[in-house]
């Protein structure tokens, strides 16, 4: 099958051009990116040396099937035309993300640039939606930031156990805000520090609430959602916490192999959300397409904890992205995306 | 003065040994580390190298004031003579922090060394116990999370502006777990990753019930204080999160206000406590004695938001316990701690 | 084809168990370990997961070939029954690299624990040695420094275009000392942190010796050779420094174009030793077999400087013994090596 | 005494203005910033935040003294009616450092703003020049790695036991590239990376051959100097190599004995030259304004082996330039540079 990437000089970008090399079903046929447009993809970034394709403009071959990793806006605008044909596309900005168009114009501060398309689009967490995404043309592949919470808090939501009243309290590493240039992400700034950022609210507070909102029991999910920044390149970690509705579980330690169960249970047929003993570390997924994902209970203060951690780049944005593909295609849905985290 | 460092060797006593050797009223007379006895400070810690004196196994020296930074048990145990004989110390570990003894054992899994010594321990706070460090001759250093928590928490509980039912989100550096030797604080291991730890609670947490149950108008705090483990040497960064108390603060905007003028007002007086108009990073208070501290509301969630970060081993150890003995003696509270942070 | 790894938990043992894992040809039949003995692999190691083996003792199923991971001394006495009963063997330790056996007692300061099968052991680095690691039953895996130092003299040396005269200053990141507790690997002492050791001569410095000599044309090799440690888990970068023989180059940018087709035709059917344009990064090598090199004059001295990165872990260890077995076995030479560097 | 920073929003300027804030001869009076004029310094950059001074434009106040930490060319031309008026100044910028105008116009590719004052100009490393930056009103602050390579250079050179054959590998942590936005610089590239770059040479070259030249016993050094990238942010290291003068030193270890006097010999007297015993660590002096120096023979090829190090922004920028204003004015020369490493 032939793909095309769309702005595939971004890490997102790159990252698809990386998974999608070893991909046994495709072949990487275009691959565009503006201010690089002439050069050689792998002259261009080494670790690609042997994608032996010209970035252009636009997409210059025939393709199957298309990933755009612009940003949004861009993305929707230049997706458009292959959507219209009927091509698969999976778009990996937040454009075809949410449901509600007021609050994507309240959240993105623009007019939707092809809100024709928002009703038919699947949010593309095939932990929640398989069925849908299988059927569909287009996807809205997740933010990376909900990827992990929804994973980390679905199985409690679904279940009932615990109130709509979460805080999802989330580390990323510093490719989550991309391969630019400025001093806020010049190493000197960031190595050795840590911070907390956007507290009036971030962009990915309202696919949160979507997805919770749609499995739960109750409309309305009070969130506080607060991101910081972490001195490290790839990586995010979600730590959720909520308070335990009253009676749904056994007291004590039994509460906590409650929990377990129904973590595990929920996952257990999912290649790609693996439910750990112990609290996950970034770096176990580091390249690879897991979240991992760990539940329990803080007794003292009968709060469920949920803990989620994934790559940014992958499970986060390309590997999802390359997973939504495999099941909109019928190929195996691990197709491609069976490489092991690269640890330490 | 003639001070006296019990465990100079450890990253909490270098540290006082770098704070104190540029403090304009003390001498280090003596400074012990078993593992180290018999050789020169300077020798053995390069960047102390103008500190000519020989690490022993005791305090050999009469001394006027003594610090210890031994390990919780260890530390009481060898500081008892001193306490006995009236001299002045600080003990940087955390055997005299808690009040309740039961707790204590409870948490340390041990029999406390000296619970004599208990009652008349302050809780080494200025912020909040200025007066009796002044008169005590015994302070119990807080812990370098608890530090950061109290701090970030004590206005609104004070004002009576929150539920008592908060969530400390903690994120800390590799120097916390301080100058061991372990597979998990191996550079390879904790770089480029990120890590929830101690789940089931951390020793920690009585102390910030302890401070806050204190200040606050309602006893039984239900507290979720999870700690995590960041790629970075040192800083301290804790997110705090609180339901407000329906009515207490004015809705929107100017409830953000409201919250910004309690915090500015509970600190206007006090050197090391600086409230920030913008989300503090962890770099702005690298080897400094500040802690920064910002607070908001999330108006989606009616939650406080309460973020707070320090150096853990200056404000969050070795700059504390200087500030604490600049108090205990008469001295200026910042004399020694002018230091600004190293930033970049 | 069964595989079994001695001494899977150190970092070239997990990683060997990475790499394997997705080796078209072999499985991993068993792997041993002593302090984890009884234990899953995939329970200890989270990334690999996946491999559902026990952790043994000793290598407890028949087996096809044998990867020793162990440290020196050990390593060879573990491995010599499986070599004197012809089982093929990579040695990833020292045990089997050098020729010299007063060299071997020199550096290691021990006796070969079996010096027997010193003689029929062959270098492993098939770019030097390819003909004969197909014939061998025994490899002697190359240290990691001299992988990179000797991938990016021997085109020179071999050409005859420098002197025997040789400075060579590498890089390593911190994954090359091992999955070990001490405070000298401990984060807040390597992070942030740059310094050079070993100034008395470093064990790997006679491999460098040793192959330059064997494919030079003069004996004798004056060979400076300074190791560093910087604050990386992974990569080795080495920058080597020659003077030029007086007239074997032409002169200007002539010479540079020159030691550009040297090396360009020395490694032009090489799949891992990539001579390229401009000066390699190390994570452009990062998780991959790829050694990147760059070779160029300095017009102001008449130097050659050579520059050469791999990833200490794979290039430098595992991705090596893979490849040396694939070699050995008449696989492809790149089977269970495909994987793209993760970069960024 | 007044002093003013033409350009405080770099990071040397950033440096001098802590370094300055605590100087006990010294006043802040004006500090420019063209981006940000019209701020509070305190305010843009928070751990200045008692720096309660206006960004301006201009150099406002009349002032006795001026640094300027613009980039070249930029900084002559503004510090020119300063320099006319009388008015002692430094010059982080590279413009007041060579002697040679061709050398000036053949690296930096401009005409020199104002070549009329390059003779004056004093090379500022007061190691070297003490007694005439004593005299002059202008002096040509070094850059960071000249700073590192003369000082464990320079007693080598001076009592001639090398040939005029110097190889320097230099590392530079990130804060060398300056506070700017690039993608080169962003944490996601450097992060867990090592490069060399500009391998067709530095514009620190000719400041190195200068000193080293006048110095020495032979002109015409032929020096190869490279320089890499490491992962940190602050800290150079550099590697100094160079062929022992036949018979200048005893053999053997008495020979290692000759060079450690001879360099101890020649900076018995330096307050921030500091010959170690062992080989330094760059975090050895993170926020100081020392030089660590360590100088060994590698007996097996009869070669200096000189390693120094220091941080980039204190010794090689902001410190070193208030040394020398010390030393032009006559202060005690360590004053306001008294601070400690900050370690770990």
């Amino acid at each position: 099958m032939k793909v095309g990437i769309i702005n595939v000089t971004g890490y997102a970008g790159m990252e698809l051009a990386r998974i999608l090399r070893r991909h046994p079903e495709v072949e990487i046929a275009s691959a565009t990116g503006r201010s690089l447009a002439g050069r050689r993809l792998g002259e261009v970034f080494p670790h690609l040396s042997e994608c032996d394709i010209e970035i252009t403009s636009d997409i210059t071959e025939s393709v199957d099937f298309v990933f755009s990793a612009l940003p949004h806006a861009a993305s929707a605008e230049r997706l458009e035309p292959f959507i219209a044909q009927g091509v698969k596309t999976v778009d990996v900005s937040a454009d075809f993300r949410l449901k509600d168009l007021d609050e994507y114009t309240y959240w993105y501060k623009i007019d939707h640039p092809c809100p024709q398309f928002m009703e038919t689009a699947v949010y593309g967490l095939p932990e929640l939606h398989r069925d849908e995404i299988a059927q569909t043309r287009l996807v809205g592949n997740p933010g990376c930031y909900p990827s992990a919470a929804v994973l980390a808090l679905a199985p409690a939501v679904q279940a009932g156990i615990i109130e709509p009243d979460i805080v999802v309290d989330a580390k990323s590493g510093v490719s989550g805000a991309g391969r630019g240039g400025s001093v806020a992400l010049n190493f000197s700034e960031v190595n050795e520090n840590f911070k907390a950022y956007n507290l009036d609210g971030h962009r990915h507070h309202p696919e949160i609430v979507q997805e919770l909102d749609a499995i739960g029991q109750s409309d309305g999910l009070r969130l506080t959602f607060l991101t910081h920044l972490a001195p490290m390149t790839r990586g995010i970690l979600v730590s959720c916490y909520a308070p335990l509705k009253p009676g749904a579980l056994p007291s004590g330690e039994a509460g906590k192999d409650s929990v377990r169960e129904i973590y595990q249970s929920r996952y257990a047929d999912e290649p790609f959300a693996n439910v750990v003993p112990l609290p996950p570390q970034t770096k176990h997924t580091s390249g690879n397409n897991d979240c991992a994902i760990h539940a329990t209970i803080d007794l003292r203060a009968d709060r469920l904890i949920a803990i989620a951690c994934l790559d940014n780049l992958v499970k986060g944005a390309a590997g999802a992205a390359v997973q939504n593909m495999n099941v909109m295609c019928g190929f195996d849905e691990t197709a491609g995306l069976d490489q092991l985290a690269l640890y330490p």
